[in-house]
């Protein structure tokens, strides 16, 4: 591994020059007025792949395409799938930028463009990591494939087709994903479970047309009087969901996770100073950590009835629409939930109006043992390069890719994160920290010693 | 009365040649294209009280003129205020209406066109009942002025202020509208009591921007749940209002008087059916009638938060938005309700958030004693025209306008509705009963002389 570590050393400034390059490229997969931008993108991780030594495809989509590479495969050796996406949201509000979004510029410690840790930077980590075990070694001690998107900021249309559809292409022993954060400057982490989610729409339905509340109010039932009293029956007051077995399928969490939880620093003064409200709020018993990461919860979305413009308009509303979505925790059933809050809705439904529906795409939640050989691999390189063993956290949120990995190819995922949640993704000014950037390539270098060993 | 009778007679025709001619002028006071055709309106009333033989004046105002008239004063006779007014609601949607809402024609015993009940038609019988005294007897038994503005479907902008300032010419004994309906074809009646109103809006903040909710949700507050549980917390599952001190000051119902509502033919069936709802909620222990006329209520006119586009999006909202009026029975005080409901809010609000509160303006109820003298002329002159003696109802709405003249010139109003609720105001094809309108004005005639004799 010296000699990696020594052409990693070498070799960093260019590494940090072909970020750059990537960064220029506006890939907004959104805005096909981006459309040259987006295969411009997929051109140029495919020149990556050779530089390399790998061989790689770009494969069309009724979207955007896909670029998979991967190299000859090495008999007995274990397979690695790397996840990454080349695509990027959009950059508005533009004058919120302090320098141009696809201007790459370096300011301290960070580079500041669109895509800089969501997830170029990030992902062209592990290309840089194979081109250093084939420039040194002239092959990687495990077999290691790459599927990296260009749909992933919309939606990933076209992705669990095609994965669908190759199985056999993509079949590995492991999955890998840049595309989270680190638990905090300093404080590397690997995240080994995600929340799931079922989400739907409901409408209640009462008069054919919006009525005079003076001539009408008091003789029917109110639309979204109604609706409000069906939402608020989803919590109790101490912040407990009330949908007919809900949690009845929630593991609980050990007192070995909720202890390492609470080791974590947290700042709850800064974290309710960052959202801009004066105090927490959710279900009773459980930390605010706890809450985001491993508990399952019941958000309104959206909600819109009657009259909504300036000042006072005295109507009964003909309807009201709410969206709403649970995250889910491991083991739940999405669509159990799902079909349970609609008949819990139902029935608190008022007399003479009507309801109506629509369950949206859910998602269940995913744990991963944290003791797993990969796992230990994966924690062993990021010390070796970090200088730290990384903490073991959880995410609040889905990343359906990784449920789509264990459903079509039974296979778990490493979430190795080397951004920050203060990044900026998604938002202007996005950045990255460019020493995580080459301390994720040597990571990622270490990650494929480790696997071959496990 | 004899010769009035006959009078009225042989002008039948020309009384409804006149008020199609009336139905002519597009006086959409909302609209600024029509402004031309307002004034013409005014300049069209003031041209019917000259053929009367009354004085007329327009008064400019900041918006459409008022036009006030009146005759010489008979010394010791009674003085009637009419209130009427002369602009109309917009027309659209244009293509729904059968024939053209300003080419006013007749089809069976109607007369289509906008303005034809509310209030043309309606305000007009009380200028042709003058008009019968004054060609007939060269006089009129009471003093009769008339208070006729063209800013009622904009909601009266400058009326109080011209009140405020013309107390005494305006100075009277009794107000009279015909701005109302019948109870039914076939049973006219007389409105006695009006609800009042108190409306505001009211926004729970949480978040300073809409938050990701599976990275967030469950550790703070979402807005629209609390606002969900607030809106619910206003009524009990019996309908019955939890604001404190909300039913203090209700005066309840007399057994007479339900009894007098229960005697009403009332088609519930038909009621729900002409509404689009399967079934009747409200307040427990009141009937339909009761509900809507003569109990207090507490409607959502609007809500609105986070997401309402298509889809999902699955976002903890940065704020909730709902709109809220309580219609009100005589007695109850706006101000106090207003006041109760939002601390009321306030202690239902979820840990961290705000609550912003607006009252908008607020109108007391109203309800005058059904047997006073003018009722009784009221009542008389009703059953001399239309054969049969008027029924006496309550209003669930308000109507301004009654509540300036009791708190400023200090009178009551004798509601007198020739229309139906059935007439189509304010939407396409508006129309009015021509036998009504001539039942109108024969009542008008018949009012003057009872309210001589009282």
């Amino acid at each position: 591994m010296q000699k990696i570590d020594q052409y990693l050393e070498e070799n960093a400034q260019r590494f940090t020059d072909e970020l750059l390059e990537f960064l220029r490229i506006p890939s907004i997969s959104a805005d096909s007025q981006y459309n040259d931008d987006v295969k411009k993108a997929a051109n140029f991780v495919v020149s990556q792949f050779s530089q390399a030594g790998f061989e790689s495809e770009t494969i069309e989509t009724p979207g955007h395409p896909i670029v998979f590479a991967s190299r000859a495969e090495i008999e007995g050796a274990p397979t690695v799938l790397v996840y990454g996406h080349y695509d990027v949201q959009p950059a508005d509000p533009l004058d919120e930028w302090k320098t141009p979004p696809f201007e790459p510029t370096i300011r301290g410690e960070h580079v500041f463009a669109r895509g800089a840790t969501d997830d170029k930077g990030q992902m062209l980590t592990h290309i840089k990591s194979v081109e250093a075990w084939e420039k040194v070694h002239g092959n990687l001690p495990v077999n290691v494939k790459f599927l990296i998107e260009g749909e992933e900021e919309v939606g990933s249309k076209n992705l669990e087709t095609f994965i669908e559809q190759n199985k056999e292409k993509l079949d590995c022993d492991i999955a890998v994903i840049s595309d989270t954060s680190q638990y905090a400057p300093e404080i590397p982490a690997i995240t080994y479970a995600l929340r799931g989610i079922t989400a739907c729409e409901l409408t209640v339905k009462g008069p054919s047309q919006d009525l005079h509340s003076g001539v009408f109010g008091g003789s029917i039932a109110n639309p979204v009087n109604a609706l409000a009293r069906m939402v608020a029956a989803l919590q109790d007051e101490n912040g407990r969901i009330q949908i007919p077995g809900f949690y009845d399928d929630v593991v609980a969490l050990s007192e070995k996770e909720r202890e390492a939880m609470a080791a974590l620093p947290f700042d709850e003064a800064n974290y309710l100073s960052n959202l801009g409200v004066s105090a927490t709020f959710g279900e009773e018993g459980f930390t605010t950590l706890e809450r985001r990461w491993a508990r399952p919860t019941c958000d309104v979305n959206g909600i819109v009835g009657g009259y909504t413009g300036e000042g006072p308009k005295t109507i009964v509303p003909s309807w009201a629409t709410v969206k709403i979505s649970c995250r889910l925790v491991p083991n739940q059933n999405p669509e159990k939930i799902s079909a349970s809050l609609e008949s819990f809705m139902k029935s608190k439904l008022s007399p003479g109006l009507e309801m109506e529906f629509v369950n949206y795409h859910g998602a269940p939640g995913l744990v991963f043992d944290f003791n797993s050989p990969s796992m230990e691999a994966a924690k062993a390189a990021i010390e070796k390069s970090f200088g730290k063993a990384p903490v073991m956290i959880r995410e609040g949120g889905s990343i359906p890719v990784v449920g789509t990995f264990q459903q079509l190819l039974g296979v778990e995922t490493l979430l190795l994160g080397w951004g920050q949640n203060t990044d900026n993704l998604h938002s202007p000014n996005e950045h990255f920290n460019l020493k995580d950037f080459q301390r994720g390539i040597r990571a990622s270098a270490y990650l494929w010693k480790f696997l071959a060993e496990m």
